[in-house]
């Protein structure tokens, strides 16, 4: 771990780090088809999140919001599991299960603690809409709402990390990325963030355990975020 | 009146009709240097408002957030009231007063009650972090934080008050502009929005009343915050 100067703005990663989205999809495909594996289908959704945003990265797609990528997604995932008689209404309600993700337990007491001493803000991939009709829904009390959507950029690309930095008009150290993926941590470490790790081991569900390891190059590693405000003497 | 159907989003002015920058401002300078007359040092300083804005909207400046203009007026207004001993630490602080400017009494009630039945969100001409750091001072109970700087773009230009439509996947008429000014409210009724005036007769201080006579166009016309709320069912 490295000794630094408490930051004043915390930004989070959302999917995974916040919020369960394994469970939730699970759980909102088994209401709508008992008959699918849920647990599957939450995988193989979210399995096609990465290439879809690399298609926009690249260039391939023009800038498209993650409602409209989980849409494409879920359109090819609904033939793969052979599923045929969804309609376009039910079809839409299940592309925003993404905006009814409930958090994990710790979330609504870590973030409150956090809030008392920090500005804590939302650094995600999800799209505006979205975040907020999710914090909205399961009471995540955001100072402030960031989406890759503002930035016209996925992470991690450099423009995410450090635009959150700009807008707040504070230099990159003044600013901690926390998240449960070491690769989002390490692109926001090499814009000059302070790093925090948070162990979600049944992100992909309980029967494939993350490994959830601590990096030594991350400023705390923490096992949520209960313990990070601790951490942080909030 | 014009009967509409219940707006889904409510998106807010925020000078003026959320909080009182008047008295906040004029607060601040008062407690900096005695003997400047306060309340005509926060006139002047908002009357450079709109000519500022106004040089983003023609192309003479780039794009420029708030608080880049209002530094801008600042040293203007510094030389006019003849204040000559300002360092620039204390310009910055001052400068910094418009992220600490107090609400009107009925304005955490009102939008307590109207987020339980509505998505509130600011969509203001300040900057983001102007509208986060008040927002956490005051304990103003946003869902989301929408500026001009989302759209690059400041009110009354369309793309502003089309693009949080978007940002919400909304069609116009399920979005209702708040706002204490007619000029506002005009713009965005063109875009096709519904409406709302509140009733803020001191704006400019107790000593010049404000004219708050209604406008049969607009959707709603309010005495304040908690009037709107009880008008919206909420």
């Amino acid at each position: 771990m490295i000794a630094s100067a408490a930051p004043q703005l915390l930004v989070f990663d959302v999917f995974g780090t916040v919020v369960d989205w394994h469970g939730s999809i699970a759980r909102e495909v088994r209401a709508l088809r008992a008959e699918v594996d849920a647990e599957a289908f939450a995988l193989a959704w979210r399995a096609g999140y990465q290439p879809a945003m690399q298609r926009v990265r690249s260039g391939e797609l023009g800038w498209t919001l993650i409602d409209d990528l989980h849409r494409l997604i879920l359109d090819q995932v609904l033939q793969q599991f052979r599923v045929t008689d969804f309609g376009e209404a039910e079809k839409r309600h299940l592309n925003k299960a993404w905006h009814r993700l409930d958090p994990w337990p710790d979330v609504v007491a870590g973030l409150t603690r956090l809030k008392t001493r920090h500005t804590i803000c939302t650094l995600s991939n999800g799209n505006i809409a979205l975040l907020t009709n999710m914090a909205k829904r399961a009471g995540l009390p955001w100072d402030c709402i960031l989406s890759a959507e503002v930035f016209r950029a996925y992470k991690p690309d450099p423009a995410v990390y450090l635009g959150a930095a700009k807008v707040f008009d504070l230099p990159p150290e003044a600013v901690m990325m926390v998240a449960a993926h070491q690769n989002d941590l390490a692109a926001a470490r090499s814009c000059g963030l302070q790093t925090a790790y948070i162990e979600r081991p049944a992100e992909f569900g309980i029967k494939q355990r993350k490994d959830v390891s601590p990096d030594p190059a991350n400023t705390r590693h923490a096992r949520d975020f209960v313990d990070l405000a601790a951490q942080l003497g909030c």
